[in-house]
């Protein structure tokens, strides 16, 4: 088979590296586009990125050689679309709002499906926000999307937060498995990736916990709703429950964000064991598929008293399962657990990727 | 004024040389005795600690060379208060729970009061556990405690966990000023020197959040209740509210310990400017009786978005205030906010001298 | 007495904030004028810091109602000059080399001495560079200054770097004990607030150190040889030796800079003991003068095997002293030691102050 | 090919576990034989590590279900040697000198060749100490070793300490390439997974750096002079030349040893581009062999200004490469450089089994 031609935008920051990284001998894509500001255009990948590349893990020396593209400049992306070099792109702007709203509007309009982990098209109606193991059906909402925008090939899909990947999916097996969930207090402890490249100063969390990221508990409490809402003439409908409050705090860890979940169930409340057997045993869409990018367990259950620990387990099965922990009864709810999961990886990069295989196998990136 | 003469069980320990460091300069008391294990006994606090002292600050130089005693020989101890060279100890052991019951009976029964820091005795149900702004009143146990066991001039109190200290001053100030507190939901990170010298590997918390600390959560939940409790026929009946979930965490701090608390009241709710009122006015009898440890305001109320941070907040007004921030409206319950206390000074040595001193004020260590 | 009304340029930094914080409850001088960048300008001091105040310290609640001036204005101190309302500034500009170089000279020619911090005019050959316990005598400089340049009032002196002040100060007590140093091998491993706010980013340094400062090496070499150099013809001539090879390093601690020292005598070489005896006993100018700043003892000599450490030695006697420790000979020279400073103190804001409380004594500040 | 039936002594300890997660899919060894303390004796290798194992990486799951046996009993590995389910040990003991002697000893005496990570036999002076693509020809005192003590299969090899590891590749090319170097001046940053687990206390490092670690500047000093010393008389006689000057520091890191080093030439002195070439070209027998752990380059040379980095280049190539950078001319000396290597893997664990895939290619573990 031969590779699928992706582009990133915003390649040289640092969700962009991270997508950079992860590409590196991906079986079904290869990139072969990267943007970004225009000072960076017209250099080499390789040259824009010495000294100043982020990750532990390298790349592939294919990309080194690309020339950076101005990402503004749609014009060019269409035209190696054109020429067959380049079949959708994996949105990782950092620009204000409308910037990017206008960008990734151009992007799509030019007929060239957009992949994006920012926020700002996170809450437009009509464009789904996707974690591949919870709310695949909601692709079905870009053939809508494309008719109502008459747009013929080009689409955007989202991916939520980082902030809610280490409780979603959790809280999601238990709702398959047919139990409501009402109310969920929640406190995170989030690594500095998250907060992008420079992100915090070392001089603000060195020996500290920063109990305060701007909009992360808004996004926390509200994505949730969209992600689990249903499509209702051609848009998402949010849903009602679960009611959510979330505490979120910058801690001093590279990588992985932790939560501390207290949950409330409706009237039919399962066993501890019984949550303990349903995480273990749930598998979505993505393992079904087979994806490149899916871990095998989309939840791992750690069964000692002192797990998950983000430099233990956020590298996990691919950087991409969310681990599992300390599930035991809750005094003021029912159930009480710690959730963990890579804030660039699952959280950023690699759950992005994971949404453009799901897509792929799905027909929607042909 | 002659200085009251103290002694320190445990003096080499971590809490122990907080207590002395913190002695230094006293007003009221003046450190005259050390005790620690059997192989420290005979040598002078200087020889022991040499190397080994684990402060920034220092300490008083006639502590240097008070000859460390054996803590298990109450003999020695029970000469010198007959010499009047000991009139009270802090106790700041550690051995197992069975030993510091053995011993701080012991001193007691040799008439020699002890105010622990230990948990040991925290259970004793005619044992008063005290916050000096909390529960002074508690203090009126020790009478009946002194009957009960035949004692005359001994008797134990002891003061809670650290981990609640950064939220039970703000929630008594909420009931003391008319509002019942049924439920709260509370996320602690906890800083490492929590958990004394050794204490935690720096290999499990550089880098990561360790989301569980043995008994913390038991504590932290069961704790505020025997405070809130009554003296009902010579013993604390404990409370029946609030309702606490607690959620434990140590993180890579090095002092301070900060929770995020969610919280619901009774039919009567404060609003969010009336609850940073109370907050902010609120004083107890330490600082009606202008105790040398007391802070100026039990609380501090801090408007920033993003504090109280430890590294910054912990050591408002001698390390003994308790710092509040973010308080904000809770979507699941009423209110939500972060607090803030130092766990060394506030939640152990500085909150033990605290206690000595309202004793002493109230005439039982007279 | 009166107070003298002090300035500080570049008041809202991190080594602005850090005078005016040291500057609370100064017994000489009084905060009374704050210049910062033109957008901050025409607020008040106290709503321009207000959630960007980085330190655990506060400051003087007078300073918070000052109105913040434009730093570049000159004009404005003249005129507050002229009304006695300043007598002169310290500068903590943050600016690039040249702006400094213009505005430096500008406050000077105004007739304001300007105490700085900054590194722009550290190689102007007739600026002295003072560390008041090693080079109190090149504040001699002054009148040539003044005299070359044409100023009646105003001049300029500077600090050195706050790399060199944890080996310079121990070097220079042994060059006055008659012992000629010719080479010194020294690694630094210096703390982040040394790259100011925001600085280094958590993400290059949290698990990580950086085996690389920029211009931190020159600066380190070189201006040891202008602090012992000698005033010719109303200038500094550097002195030859020792011969320098710094390797700057940045650690994540918050404060204190680190070094270990290999050093080379001349013929002449003490013994260990008697280095450690000249550092015990080593005072100078600033301690006979008993300025406010000065520590007690320039040098703090620690005979435990493991000090001096940042965390525990940086605060040591107001934060002003150097604490050296592991003094012991050099297989490949003659003496290795380690030798800690506070960076912010010592190495800026504390010496910028000493330095003016020098000048003040030497009646260059009348 | 059939696998090696390997034993790992010492298993459950920091080195241990981190030997038993290296050999997991080794294609030569099969760990086959796990011991340690008599108090895991009996249990499986799963249920003595479960909720204790250290690190990210887990292992072999044929290796969970190994019934650990006890160090001590010699007889226990002799009868499994006999059967052939035990060819040779990896020692990872943690004990005192003396009891790993003896223990060592024990194993060679009865057949077994101990590849050994302890310190005991390092300067045994009939005992080689390896650094395989330094010193691979002193494996030839083995059969000097095996006559001397009357040993037929069994011999003892150590490896040195990890400290000395991020520079003596680098040095040994430069002297291979023949550059003599006459002296030495190093400052290593060593990360605390060097002092095993527990190891370095929190407290002692969050925020703050130890000068000092106990017999590490002595090793760093000696150990050189003993690999690149010669085989005479069936002994190691060692080298004269470099004299070494080490100061050793503990960091805030988790793995990864840094180190900055001084270095003076004899007469014959390379450019710094001629040093650049000589290291990146270097390769040895490991290279020439392609053993299985052996990096494809044992020394990295990185360009950029800020480079090696612990978090960044530690698990460079497998984490058995040593990265080396800021190479530039030294004020003082000739040469300076930044040599950083990864503690565990290639300082300990990693480089033990390259000394095994050494042997075993000469022919000592037939």
């Amino acid at each position: 088979m031969e590779k699928i031609p992706v582009g990133v935008l915003g390649a040289t920051g640092m969700v962009g590296q991270n997508y950079i990284a992860l590409l590196a001998g991906h079986p079904w894509f290869k990139v072969n586009y990267v943007a970004a500001s225009p000072r960076s255009a017209g250099k080499r990948y390789r040259e824009v990125t010495d000294g100043r590349w982020l990750l532990p893990r390298g790349y592939d020396p294919d990309v080194a050689d690309l020339l950076v593209e101005d990402a503004n400049d749609v014009s060019r992306a269409a035209a190696a679309a054109g020429r067959g070099e380049l079949a959708f792109v994996f949105s990782a702007l950092e620009m204000d709002k409308k910037e990017i709203l206008a960008l990734e509007d151009g992007y799509a309009a030019a007929g060239i499906p957009v992949v994006s982990n920012a926020s700002a098209n996170r809450w437009t109606d009509d464009v789904p926000m996707l974690i591949a193991e919870v709310n695949p059906s909601h692709a079905e909402l870009i053939p809508l999307q494309q008719a109502a925008r008459g747009w013929k090939k080009g689409f955007i899909v989202v991916k939520p937060n980082c902030s809610i990947q280490s409780y979603m999916t959790p809280v999601w097996a238990l709702l398959e498995a047919g139990y409501e969930v009402k109310r969920i207090v929640v406190t995170t402890m989030q690594a500095v990736s998250g907060a992008g490249y420079p992100g915090v100063p070392s001089l603000d969390i060195i020996d500290n916990v920063v109990p305060y990221i701007g909009g992360e508990e808004e996004k926390s409490e509200l994505e949730p709703l969209k992600i689990l809402g249903s499509i209702e003439n051609g848009r998402i409908r949010k849903a009602d429950a679960p009611l959510i409050s979330a505490h979120c705090n910058r801690v001093p860890v590279i990588n992985g964000h932790t939560a501390t979940v207290s949950l409330e169930f409706g009237a039919k409340k399962p066993g501890i064991e019984q949550v303990r057997r349903i995480w273990s045993e749930f598998r979505a869409l993505p393992q079904q598929l087979k994806l490149p990018m899916a871990p095998d367990r989309p939840i791992s259950v750690r069964n000692e008293e002192n797990r998950p620990q983000p430099n233990k387990d956020r590298d996990a099965d691919k950087a991409m399962t969310v681990s599992v922990g300390r599930i035991r009864a809750c005094p003021v709810f029912d159930l009480r657990f710690v959730g963990l999961s890579h804030n660039t990886v699952r959280g950023a990069a690699g759950g992005g990727i994971l949404n453009a295989e799901l897509l792929k196998e799905k027909g929607y990136l042909a």
